[in-house]
């Protein structure tokens, strides 16, 4: 016999594990006025906040996200990247793919499971929304007790960038004929704030920008970081940047890595580190400085010739003033074309000893050469000649009801063509690049190699830096790579020691990047350029498995054809 | 026996006709960079242009549009203005109310007839797109040989207002808490063409703008009328005005009203006329001066105290240079708040003799206080005290299938209260206004008055003018009047002489305007101030009628609670 209080107990034990297994958030998107850098424009809100609120959560938690749309009339969708959504291909947030974008007034629930401890981060994901603000950080703790790293407490910080043109009128210049590029943005912003045309470290007389006159309460007035001195703290990074790759750098103290992407990774200590677009990292740091000092927090932009200043703020050492500067200038970020400097950082990151190692073989390859064309005069992003053009019907509906009018049903190719195509040079006159939406059908667990081949853009001497983010799944990073990727570097793949495990990969000017994943996550995934504009312009394609082996729910396929199938049938 | 030949003969004239009876157009809604003004800015297109191309027809003719979404991430409809839809309301193009906002990517087919020659326009009806560029003119045309007026030539004038921010933002600054005015527009607009911080009549000496240096080919430079001399033309006129009243002159020139919103009138001349948004007329004119010179066209805010200058152009005599100036500065329009001139000139619109005469009396008469209101710190438009929130269901389809929670099944209000609501004071403290989406529903039938009456905007001693316009139906406008509708002025209502048939008519300041319909139409009808902000705000109500006796298609409800119904159904 149990007795009565142990009952209770137990009730009790059971009723604390039930409110933590699972979180019920109800949000509305909107806009709103606001300033994130001192220039007021509209931006996108979750219950009137930019950015978004922080998710928090603990390992195997379920999330129940009941989103409204409160925009008068866009659709909306919110995509949790880097949750691999097992089970729940449906809560992917994905417009097109995984559902319908959620029309205004109308609301969606998005259900799913946190099943890994990690950084990650939410946005926007139809059309440009995630660089209209829409954004915030999800952060998913080890279970109490479980907690591997040694640190006294978090800080949190999300990136982005930030223009002073609308995401209505970036999308509509970079889908003119002649296209007409958005340009640098105006600022970096930390945890959505930034200044522009101004710069906190104006005083140490080698910046153009004048003083911020910054009094504290502006919305643009910096995130100060407070820390106590002598603690460990580890810092979670997500980059939500539109365009911008990132070095981040904290002024005198070293960074550890210790986290990319929801995985923890074999630690290594840097003085500064690269962030692309869609990667999430944890870094330990240790306040142990000078405690009567401030010190620089800085991002400068990597990969392209920078044209915006650095972000900047404070790591406040209490209880010293948070208004003191630091004694220094900010650091100095490597060159931007520092390639090598980029790759020794990437080369850098591992799995720790005792990770489950990748499958010793793929069963598939498929070989992506990243092109930027020019189709009838649009400027497009394209994989093996074929750039991406979303269709209206979503495709883990399409696929699930056999609706072979909702996209293109011929996959594009496992390999580019010309085999001996010369990617040191811009995209030869005969070369054919179409704009589809077929999709790569993979076997249930099979395991894919995927080589990311970089090229020369449409601009002589010119190959650009994409970091490439996959949804539903990770995928181990084998190996980067120079110049076009061959029969030898094939054969070397699975010597690769301890690849990471990652969502997000970048591949580099002219370079090629190998991934390994496998295809055990059914549902419809896209695989993409997590730069906002290159999604947008094509650089895209799109996974599928498994998809007759789900129940799909109806509530985000009312649209399309979907919509028609269900209401005729 | 029929000959072979006299079949031909048949089957050409039936070729003929059918050819005549129907037109099929296929319409792509997106949005391009375009400079109205001077000012470049992004607008809504149709087919890429803007405005939207002008459908010609001729009464009796099916319109079919298939009109595909073209924007990245916003819904679209059109609204065919003055078309009655009769027998097809799921054609009536309103968001909310006849369909489902048309998802990006996602097409619609509008299918109706133009029952009856006369002058029309389209645009959109979601949000404020209709502020964001989307109209463009319709022509209905009488059968050859069965127009009645007599003239040797059409011209088309389409009225528009401009605001430098866009509707996105003008949509955030309404609905913000304090709201935000969007203020006066930046540009009066014909044929979607004006010119922003410089006059085409500076060189008069009594403008303080510049001249315009306009060479001919600018986006923004003037639609000129050219003409010949010693004719007679039919001027076409539909004023899409997001705000503005306009008085609209021709230097020299009378002005012989012969149409109003489709419907012939008893011809009256005029130097020049007041056009509210929503309204459509046809005037004739004789080019009977000096055929040496040109003549200004101009348009000019009324009711408003106008922070805009007067729309300009030329009405240029052939072969005359279209470069030269009139001899005069342009017209100079009656004072803005001169009301007794507007009512003159609405007073002077009657039926032409023989008309069909309205019902002697009607069977339900419903009054609507317009009231401007603060709801929890929103600022609203509302009558008999709700402010309408359109549902994300189509009415139209709630109601066919009864899905009762999709709005709010008690009906608003016939008449105010309390009954001795002071019209010439802002609302009264202990006045509770709500926002709500419920409807008038009619006998299917039934006649049916409506007086709008007038009141007190928040601002002490402000009453504002708004031209209400009814979907599916015309009405009788059988009277204005000064101050709260009486008994006694209902006593007389049914002895109004002539009175014109209409589909938009004004409420003067603190006046009332008395309407008569009968409700023959089934379907769910918005009827609403025509002013986009005051809609947006909530000025409108919907009517209802015979809904039971249609065969509703489902091809525009696959959103909100129809879509779920028809999809589980």
């Amino acid at each position: 016999m149990v007795s009565a209080s142990a009952w209770l107990i137990l009730i009790l034990v059971w009723m604390s594990n039930s409110v933590r297994a699972e979180q019920n958030l109800r949000w509305e998107v909107g806009y709103m006025r606001w300033s994130p850098d001192g220039v007021e424009d509209v931006i996108m809100t979750i219950n009137g906040h930019y950015p978004g609120p922080t998710i928090r959560a603990v390992a195997g938690e379920t999330i129940q996200v009941h989103l409204t749309n409160g925009l008068p009339t866009e659709g909306v969708v919110i995509h949790w990247h880097g949750i691999r959504q097992i089970g729940t291909p449906w809560s992917d947030g994905t417009a097109s793919i995984s559902q319908c974008a959620i029309n205004p007034g109308e609301s969606f629930v998005y259900k799913f499971t946190v099943d890994r401890a990690g950084t990650y981060f939410y946005h926007g994901h139809f059309g440009m929304q995630r660089s209209a603000g829409l954004y915030g950080m999800l952060i998913v703790n080890s279970p109490q007790g479980q907690e591997t790293l040694q640190y006294d407490a978090e800080l949190d910080l999300l990136l982005s960038d930030w223009w002073h043109s609308s995401t209505r009128d970036q999308e509509v210049d970079l889908s003119s004929n002649p296209m007409i590029w958005i340009g640098e943005p105006q600022t970096l912003l930390m945890n959505g704030r930034g200044q522009f045309n101004c710069s906190l470290a104006a005083n140490y007389g080698n910046s153009s920008l004048g003083p911020c006159n910054i009094k504290g309460g502006e919305q643009y007035a910096p995130y100060i970081f407070h820390v106590q001195p002598n603690n460990t703290y580890r810092l979670r990074i997500a980059s939500s940047t539109s365009l911008s790759s990132l070095n981040l750098a904290i002024g005198n103290h070293n960074l550890t890595v210790v986290e990319a992407d929801g995985n923890y990774v074999d630690p290594f200590t840097v003085p500064n580190m690269d962030i692309y677009s869609g990667e999430c990292y944890s870094v330990l740091f240790t306040t142990n400085q000078d405690a009567t000092q401030n010190y620089w927090i800085s991002a400068a932009v990597r990969g392209r010739k920078p044209a915006t200043p650095p972000a900047l703020t404070l790591l406040n050492y209490q209880p010293t003033s948070a208004s003191q500067l630091p004694l220094s200038p900010p650091p100095v970020a490597p060159a931007w074309d520092d390639y090598d400097y980029s790759k020794a950082f990437s080369n850098k990151i591992h799995a720790p000893t005792g990770s489950t190692p990748p499958p010793p073989s793929a069963d598939r390859r498929i070989v992506l050469l990243n092109t930027q064309n020019n189709v009838d005069g649009f400027t497009k992003w394209a994989i093996n000649s074929i750039s991406l053009s979303l269709p209206t019907t979503p495709y883990l509906g399409a696929i699930k009801y056999n609706l072979t009018d909702a996209f293109n049903q011929t996959s594009p190719p496992d390999h580019y063509s010309p085999a001996d195509y010369d990617i040191t040079q811009p995209p030869p006159a005969g070369q054919v690049t179409t704009v589809g939406n077929g999709i790569y059908t993979f076997d249930i667990n099979s395991t894919v190699d995927v080589i990311l081949q970089n090229a020369n853009t449409l601009t002589p001497n010119d190959s650009e830096i994409h970091p490439w983010h996959m949804h539903g799944h990770y995928f181990w990073v084998l190996a980067y790579g120079e110049g076009k990727f061959t029969d030898a570097d094939a054969a070397v793949l699975s010597n690769s020691t301890a690849p990471p495990l990652r969502n997000t990969a970048v591949i580099f000017p002219n370079g090629w990047t190998a991934l390994r994943f496998v295809a055990d996550n059914p549902g419809a995934w896209v695989f993409h350029c997590h730069i906002e504009p290159h999604l947008y312009m094509g650089m895209g394609i799109v996974f599928a498995e498994g998809v007759d082996l789900l129940d799909v729910p109806t509530d985000g396929l009312a649209c399309g054809l979907t919509a028609k199938y269900l209401m005729n049938n």
